[in-house]
């Protein structure tokens, strides 16, 4: 498969306009005074499905023969914004969604009419979907490692752009690094001077190692609340990201919670920890970002509260 | 005193340019599918502060003469704004923060500068603030019955009616009064057709009565999760509630977790209870409501997600 590139993100833009929303671009005084920086959040917490995996999901939808269903594989938001992207387009999804399930994002998928599938072995969830893609005459979408799924998560960076044009800095969440290669693209297609770093947590260090070893080191029994950051980098996204990261920050499991804390509390926003992971940086003062103009992805906002709330009604009864 | 009026809102305004900060409007298609309206939240819970309380407080403090301290009764909000008001004013704030003190509210206080008496007996907090203020040669500004406090929070829907002037009906919390009262003069100043309706907890129902009677009902005993929620009207904001008001929606105390769960869940807003209080009438399908465009006030995000984060923190341990 070809790499995709800046001009991939231009389209893909063109064509999600009217169907994502353009999220807003968040500031506080609050954050820049933590920080020592100027920081612009990219509340991708607000994005349908509540996470930027819509862009990429329904930039591969759409482009994929009209008469085909569509299989994938996840557990959580690739899977939704599947399944929305399909029923926008008229296809039919069919998610494998592999126990331990989130039964709040099945229903949310199913609610976009996506038809579920959990298949009885977990650990043999990519057969599993492999065989109901020929079951199906399906068209495979892969959550991270397919180009036009790439080209649409870049489109959040270049919404971004469009407005704060003069960015030092991008930062963002990595677990597969849909989200960052498409950010790269973005960014260095208007702006080559940008520095663009991946966020990554310290229990789950595996794009770090694979960029700097330049082979796909893969992400065994990961340690971090971030969930939508366990997995390994692709055979797209590796490439990408070696030509145009200029770094990684590693964060450890305190630092997300207390950069999600402050989200929260501060500036009123519910983000999901692979969110948090993208802000951590600023709050323990890397040098790199002092004094500098910031944006940040935020990723999504989709976290499980279900136990706050029914501490709320258990306290009121 | 004299009432104030629609002409002190857009005076406050003025005042307010470039010191509170002109919030958001958000809207969501799925708000609108689950209330079968038109609905844009006017997010206060971003304001500084967390809280339109900033708005009124500004404009009271900037008006008291400058060489005078400044004293006011609140554990919540209220003092939040005032210290930070005197803090951008150059004044000496006193709060005075009746027990139960929470914790963060009191460190909030002091971090704008505020100095923070807790009476000795809660129950007289009242005679230890007006002996507070003899003492000080202060200036007394009460959380909602003051006129100019009514007219800095009229510039929060004088700010939404600006964006979008073609709204139906204004959804508000109610407490003492001071925020619907504010709403009512901004909205009914630029249209008499706009409809106000106050939202009030139906365990701290006092100014529904008061309106009706035509008397200050005091509130004995409030039961409601919606702190903010919990006083009686006042003499101001009474009068200009008789005159504005179209009615009230009374709010049972599931509708307002479920409207705060909603919030949180789909919207991705960290929103105070009181400001659930204003959404939940949208979601019950209130019959004034259905197929309108619908203004809500938000009126906050102050709330304590401690033992939230303290269960993820020992979920990572």
């Amino acid at each position: 498969m070809a790499l995709p590139t800046f001009h991939d993100v231009e389209r893909a833009a063109a064509r999600l306009t009217g169907i994502v929303r353009e999220t807003p671009i968040q500031t506080a005084r609050r954050l820049d005074a933590a920080s020592q920086a100027t920081v612009f959040l990219k509340c991708e917490n607000f994005q349908r499905v509540g996470a930027f995996k819509f862009r990429g999901a329904y930039n591969a939808v759409a482009q994929r023969p009209s008469s085909k269903p569509v299989v994938a594989l996840s557990s959580g938001n690739h899977a939704q914004g599947i399944a929305l992207a399909c029923r926008l387009t008229g296809k039919e999804a069919h998610l494998v969604m592999p126990e331990p399930v989130n039964p709040v994002k099945q229903a949310a998928v199913r609610d976009y009419g996506g038809i579920v599938h959990v298949p009885a072995d977990p650990q043999d969830a990519d057969s599993f979907s492999r065989a109901l893609v020929q079951e199906l005459h399906g068209e495979w979408i892969e959550a991270f490692n397919d180009p036009d799924v790439i080209a649409g998560q870049g489109t959040a960076a270049l919404e971004l752009l469009g407005h704060v044009p003069d960015l030092d800095v991008l930062l963002g969440p990595i677990g597969g690094g849909g989200l960052l290669s498409g950010t790269c693209l973005a960014a260095h297609g208007l702006n080559p001077k940008i520095q663009v770093y991946a966020c990554e947590p310290a229990g789950a260090l595996d794009a770090l190692y694979s960029v700097k070893e330049n082979r796909i080191v893969p992400q065994e029994d990961p340690q971090t609340i971030a969930e939508g950051l366990r997995t390994s980098v692709g055979t797209l996204t590796l490439p990408i990201l070696r030509k145009h990261l200029t770094g990684f920050f590693v964060v450890e499991e305190e630092e997300i919670l207390a950069a999600m804390r402050f989200i929260y509390e501060r500036l009123k926003l519910v983000i999901e920890p692979a969110g948090a992971v993208a802000v951590a940086p600023l709050l323990r003062h890397e040098p790199a970002l002092q004094g500098k103009r910031v944006g940040v992805i935020i990723s999504g906002g989709n976290v499980d509260l279900s136990r706050y709330f029914d501490e709320l009604s258990n306290g009121m009864a």
